[in-house]
């Protein structure tokens, strides 16, 4: 089993230390530390395990050290910054981890941009030796590339002349809109497996500036100093502690606090219940700091967080996620009125931004999702974004029972999905007077009101509930999981692209496709027979 | 080998008929007239043949029936529409063979949409049975819906239930893009196998209405009238006619008026050379209109498509296309003049639109392109598109001989990308001032020049011109065909996204990876035990 969970002190790959208003992220991968058997992290290549310690660190760094207003990732490696994702690794996962490997970094290279453009801190990829593959796409995801110009070290992104596969981590697409590298010039960087030096990388944009070994630390610490003067905050916000997750688990079930998962492994489907706050529902930034990782809002999503990813990696048999809220639904709209009321506090600002990624890692897994809606949910503000982002979703139709949800301010735009657009714009997008009608009809929806409002798909009455239910989630873990997987991808992303969907759409399912090929992961692919004597031999068809 | 020609007189499954200011095209498909063994083509399904005779009458009506305002598609079949792609097909088909197959059907889809938004002809989809798959798919691509109310017919895309593979014509996109479907409603209708009939499919967004059987013809002849009556533009416009493309060929030549290719099997890559008018270079439109389908653009660039199609599914052992261009670029360049000039008129208007569709075409073609300019070459205006849809261009550098290329006042608009940006936009995303810069420089540009606008990607020098050329070409072939195609696909289309790349970059690459999943095509697969009296087993490990 993969756990998602770590802290600084328990870092294999990385250093993390702190001067004044400057992080320094130092990558100094451990080859034997490897997250499963048969593979070496030489030269500072990474697996999983590694990127799980990077993005602890982004969100570390965000929560515990509000103060940073620069980041400066290097490598502690002589002549190495990163050679990417760990081939060997790729050449031994199934199909699935493969997948869910990519997808990950790709969320943690989000992170890091979340980060530059919500907060401010502004990311140096301070390339003192080589960055390929991955490790160039890690340089990219930040907001400043320096490369040494020792006469060897380059940039490249080698996979498709080496690999037979895609650069793995948003690279293509980072490249032409992001960097917004000309497309013939992308093309012919992309097929050098050597890459590119200092010069002609700067001259096409694919660093920002190199320069000579003797003057490297130098030129990085006068641009880091430069940033810290112009972007330089309030230094005294003082962060929180993040502690770890206390989960139970057994064979079927994982508790947290506020989170609970139930697998039904013969029906191959999972119940994932959120519990609103029952105290503690403070009203000032004050308090919230004083909380600190215990409040609601934080921790909640913080479980919710490692639950989806735990479920997308230790689970890929569970197919379909009952989403279920269990609470008073007042207690959950007193959260978001706080949240709301003091969006301008670091700390609070920081909570909404994380709930946003969080909502949106739920919307970018590959399960279906069904929201169920009964007496005692809480489907309420921030946990009403839940049902949103759910396939579908049933809310019981009992005039004998309270059966509630509700809208808060929050939903007016405070957590954007991957394109741009709030959940309920999406959800309206041929109707946008919807979402406003929506909103302006203040108080609680019964289900009646619901359906009538458009916010819910079915609302079953008492007599066919049980029924209902079972049968649709029968119905929905009878078909075929590829075929979901593409449907839900293509349904949950109407409207408008943004380079984040691009990644997650289009690159990823491409990749899906390469990865599958047997050029690449076939005997004779080219995959498989890296690092081999043997070479690849393809079959040439273009499809 | 598959051929793209056809005509009314040759059609097997199609009757085009036209009364006045309407067309009306209707499915009658002769089950045994396959375009190859081992199926039949039941219930109004159909093959490629089927969508090549679809895809020539709409372009025809174009050409030939300029003063058609609304054309009507229905069936001649009782009780069925159209049931879709042909699942014993799809069943029996190469990998390469379905993903072609999908993209030729979504661009005839696109040229429907096209024709409606550019040339303002209204297409109503008239479903006298039940239209499922594919066959909805057709009518989602028309502008009005109406389906027959006869307590049977119904709209489905059951491939997600019944085949465990997507909708495969853009369907998906189209669902929540196009018509807006909400997205759980969409989740729904994408799972259910039996589809939605009329009063729900309405109710839901599918359809615009629906008619009993007693008074559906009465009510689209109606609607058909009350659009003619809005939208009747000028009658007096005359078509002109298409007659069958001169081709002469042999194992590795293809010959037309002004396109050749020339095929190198043992290196994998073609040479796809286009030439410039010598004489005919008419200046008004009754000229154009006099020359008809004898003037070089429409001419040539029909040739041009029809070598596309021929290079992408008879040749798909070719991954590498060599555009290159011989002739006068002055001729070339006056072309673009007259056009320009008398753009509004109906003929001019429909012969550059269609040279906007052999580009994207082009574009959306996977295999590698290179463009090779040199002494002779005549790389201006419209034929610069084809550098600027190049992955990469060489341009000779020797001042011996005079080698040059040139922009035209069409490529300023006349012929955008599936993305809707120009290719010199998105050639300059980075810095637009350069498009403008390469404008505001009248004129032609030989190498130094091109290479300092930033239009070209190398210029060799004569001592190394042949040289580099054939290392280029070396290298690329050597590479692995799916991650250039994947690869092409990415850098192609940087920025904005529309509907068309939206199914083009994302439906594509998902269909491509369901397509070769076992649980659609392996022996167990859904797609493999379609109408068998098994069942298909699918592993249910979510990706």
């Amino acid at each position: 089993m993969i756990n998602f969970q770590t802290s600084p002190e328990q870092y294999k790959h990385w250093k993390l230390s702190f001067d004044g208003q400057v992080a320094r992220l130092s990558m100094d991968v451990q080859e034997d530390e490897t997250l499963a058997e048969g593979y070496k992290l030489k030269l500072n290549s990474y697996d999983l395990g590694v990127d799980i310690e990077l993005a602890d660190a982004i969100q570390r760094i965000r929560f515990e050290h509000p103060e940073i207003r620069a980041i400066v990732i290097t490598s502690l490696k002589p002549r190495i910054f990163c050679a990417g994702a760990n081939i060997y690794m790729l050449g031994t996962s199934s199909h699935a981890f493969k997948v869910n490997f990519c997808k990950f970094t790709n969320e943690t290279r989000c992170a890091i941009e979340d980060d530059s453009r919500h907060s401010g801190r502004r990311y140096l990829a301070a390339l003192n030796g080589t960055a390929s593959g991955g490790g160039y796409e890690l340089a990219i995801a930040c907001d400043e590339i320096y490369l040494v110009d020792d006469g060897n070290s380059a940039v490249s992104l080698p996979e498709v002349p080496l690999l037979g596969v895609l650069p793995g981590t948003g690279g293509l697409t980072r490249l032409v809109d992001k960097r917004k590298i000309r497309r013939d010039r992308a093309d012919v960087f992309s097929t050098l497996a050597e890459g590119l030096k200092g010069k002609r990388a700067k001259e096409w944009g694919l660093i920002d500036d190199a320069f000579p070994t003797s003057k490297f630390q130098e030129a990085i610490d006068a641009r880091v100093q430069a940033i810290v003067k112009s972007n330089g905050g309030s230094s005294e916000q003082v962060g929180i502690k993040l502690s770890p997750l206390k989960i139970e688990s057994t064979d079927n079930t994982r508790d947290y606090n506020h989170v609970s998962i139930r697998l039904h492994r013969d029906e191959r489907y999972a119940d994932l219940t959120v519990r609103a706050p029952e105290f503690d529902l403070p009203t000032t930034p004050d308090e919230i700091q004083k909380l600190g990782d215990a409040y609601w809002a934080l921790r909640t999503f913080r479980e919710l967080d490692d639950a989806l990813l735990h479920l997308r990696v230790n689970e890929p048999e569970i197919g379909l996620v009952c989403v279920r809220t269990e609470g008073r639904i007042e207690n959950v709209l007193a959260v978001d009125k706080t949240l709301a009321a003091n969006r301008d506090h670091w700390l609070v600002r920081e909570i909404t931004l994380f709930m946003a990624r969080v909502l949106r890692r739920l919307d970018l897994t590959a399960k279906s999702l069904f929201a169920i809606v009964e007496a005692g949910s809480c489907f309420g503000g921030n946990l009403f974004e839940l049902l949103l982002a759910a396939d579908r979703s049933y809310m019981l139709n009992d005039p004998d029972e309270t059966v509630e949800i509700a809208l808060s301010e929050l939903n007016a735009g405070a957590f954007p999905m991957s394109n741009g657009l709030t959940r309920l714009q999406s959800r309206f997008l041929a109707e946008p007077r919807k979402a406003y009608e929506a909103f302006a009809r203040e108080g609680r929806f019964d289900a009646g009101a619901a359906e009538e409002s458009g916010l819910v798909t079915f609302v079953p009455d008492d007599l066919d509930w049980e029924d209902e239910i079972r049968l649709a989630i029968e119905e929905r873990t009878s078909l075929s999981p590829d075929a979901l997987t593409g449907m839900e991808a293509s349904l949950r992303f109407a409207g408008p692209e943004t380079m984040d969907t691009k990644i997650y759409g289009r690159l990823t399912a491409w990749q899906n496709w390469i990865f599958q090929r047997p050029n690449a992961v076939g005997p004779n692919g080219a995959l498989t027979n890296y690092g081999k004597p043997t070479k690849a031999q393809f079959d040439y068809q273009r499809t």
